[in-house]
């Protein structure tokens, strides 16, 4: 649904990714943090898609070349999986495959952030997702305190503008109102719970979703989009029959398995 | 419940191990993977089995001595895990530990699979447990695309049989019905559900399981028909009240704590 | 509620701490295992802290100087992570940031007891949260064979009480009755279920929430005994609805989400 005129996408394209994604399930290499690595998997194979946790330096280059899609995420970095992204992201440029960054806790963490730095640099990356301090700091303004963001979506769009165009990518301002540019044209997308925030790793799987999308349209804000409104259309379905942050994660996992092509274009709400 | 005639291993013999199991609960050292770390530790508690992650390589050699029962998993394998691993593995096989192995993967990354034979060739293990496409690039054969496979359970078969002679150990292959092999007697276990391949680590779940049951039966293909049913009846049982792959995962938890031997007797489908 | 006479922290100080932690969300840096991270974080944030798995020795260290509140748990350690654990003990030591330690299998694992005995003599913990066999171990005696423990509770406290003293802290030793000592007075805490040892990482979780409630309240006997309240309290109440351990966890998560300070409160049971 758009709100207020037309979209650069519109939830008929978002319905139809998301039926492609069922119909060819992609095969998403994720190299993610300790925490959320379980969940992201199981939010990957709810809506569709093909996980494969690859994520030691001698793998991870070459499995990348054969991926879908790939999705770098800097929650819990080590020397031995730092390096296993390095290569990942290098094997990906190489064979066109596109990969999307989850550029958490960039900011007030300094190796992080420089490691970010070095995979932009690497290889072009097709989405870059964050929450508003992430997004701020990535393009380099001020941080905020870890995962959390201390901004609004809204306040880094300028600087998710700036950093599309620096990267000829995709970025996906998470909060709530999602806000996706590709630089030049933006997509909000209003659905989505607070809840969200409560359960770890929601957005780490948004990026892991993103990786999935990205496998089966070619064009990245649709594949950021679609991603973002399978993920928080179930999630404003599941929130609407939990009692805590417990029942709202395993119903989310079931919005996503039940949710229809249909359903999501129905559902999604854009502007 | 036998379907068509005798088979090597009965329900009753299996009911009989679940008891076993909860009588005197095995200790299961588990070097696995990030991803399904904490679900293959709730797996074993709900069944009755006591966890132990030691996966690192200074501790993981001395704690395989004491253990019940190892579980190797090469899902996310590290230069560090891996020596864990082959410590683990050579303290097992000298102290008389039972050990099981997991090639999760192998067959299209080259590293693990290399690691996977010399695991085998270091210390024979009791049981092997994959899905088709691992069991066949185990045997020599072609492999799959990661983690999911290409193959059905019934094709593996004769690899499964010449894997199970080559090592003197049981090969269990994962499918849609179950084919588990001494290489001479072969078992077929007709329970379970497709939902199983939609969360993430369940055949993890079920390779500890038969580190589990290996660690108070004796016998290496009960150890496995035992496991497989276990976990197979809890799926169909927690499938028939499920919404998505959510509840289902809780639901799997939820029955195999409830699950009696009495009641997993008399469920189970062998052939 | 108190038991049979006055006791130096009183519910209604519980109550309290818990709207604290609610108004004032307290940073938790935790350096802990592969197995219970998602969950640890899932707690904290159902609970209403703010969770950062800040785990690499590149970070760690400075990350632990702007944490309300550090968490070093032992239950699967690696070089790369044991030198992270250093690193923050010694900055929160400086920094004046209280830090838990949660000695997971200390004793039969030696690597582990001398890296949990190192980490005492770097800087001193605020708490200590263990098992009776892991508190047994730490203090110099006999220890359990893994993360089971062997002891009650009660066996403990005389060797809780000497490890208090010697380090100026609290020790928290969990079981069917928690018992918590700042080596003078102590407080013992009667909420709790036993499902709560067929869930992995209850425990772990109570580790963090001391970290957490650290964070909020001065008083180190006082963090240890709000958090060990509030997640048997949440325990109690999920363990009346559940069908096994799956919808106990999430239970757990739920009741942690609604608890309030009032219901908190009328809940605990001390003496």
């Amino acid at each position: 649904m758009s709100i207020g005129g037309p979209t650069p996408v519109t939830a008929h394209d978002i319905g139809n990714a998301l039926r492609l994604l069922r119909e060819n399930p992609p095969l998403v290499q994720c190299i993610t943090n300790i925490v959320v690595a379980q969940w992201t998997a199981n939010v990957l194979l709810a809506a569709g898609a093909a996980p494969a946790m690859v994520d030691n330096p001698r793998e991870a280059g070459g499995f990348a070349s054969i991926a879908s899609g790939v999705l770098i995420n800097l929650g819990t970095p080590y020397d031995d999986t730092a390096l296993a992204m390095l290569k990942a992201v290098k094997s990906a440029g190489a064979a066109g495959v596109p990969w999307v960054l989850d550029p958490v806790a960039v900011g007030p963490l300094a190796w992080r952030t420089e490691l970010a730095h070095h995979l932009l640099d690497t290889s072009p990356p097709h989405i870059i997702r964050g929450n508003a301090s992430e997004i701020l700091a990535l393009a380099g303004g001020a941080g905020g305190r870890g995962v959390d963001t201390t901004d609004t979506a809204e306040s880094a769009v300028d600087a998710a503008d700036s950093l599309a165009r620096e990267y000829s990518c995709v970025v996906a301002v998470s909060g709530e109102v999602d806000q996706l540019t590709d630089g030049v044209r933006r997509v909000r997308i209003h659905n989505g719970h607070p809840l969200m925030t409560q359960v770890t790793g929601v957005g780490c799987a948004l990026g892991a979703l993103m990786a999935g999308f990205s496998g089966v349209v070619d064009e990245a804000l649709l594949a950021a989009a679609a991603a973002t409104a399978t993920l928080t259309v179930a999630a404003d379905l599941a929130a609407a029959h939990c009692r805590g942050t417990g029942s709202f994660a395993v119903g989310l996992l079931d919005e996503l398995t039940v949710l229809t092509p249909e359903r999501l274009e129905e559902l999604t709400r854009l502007s």
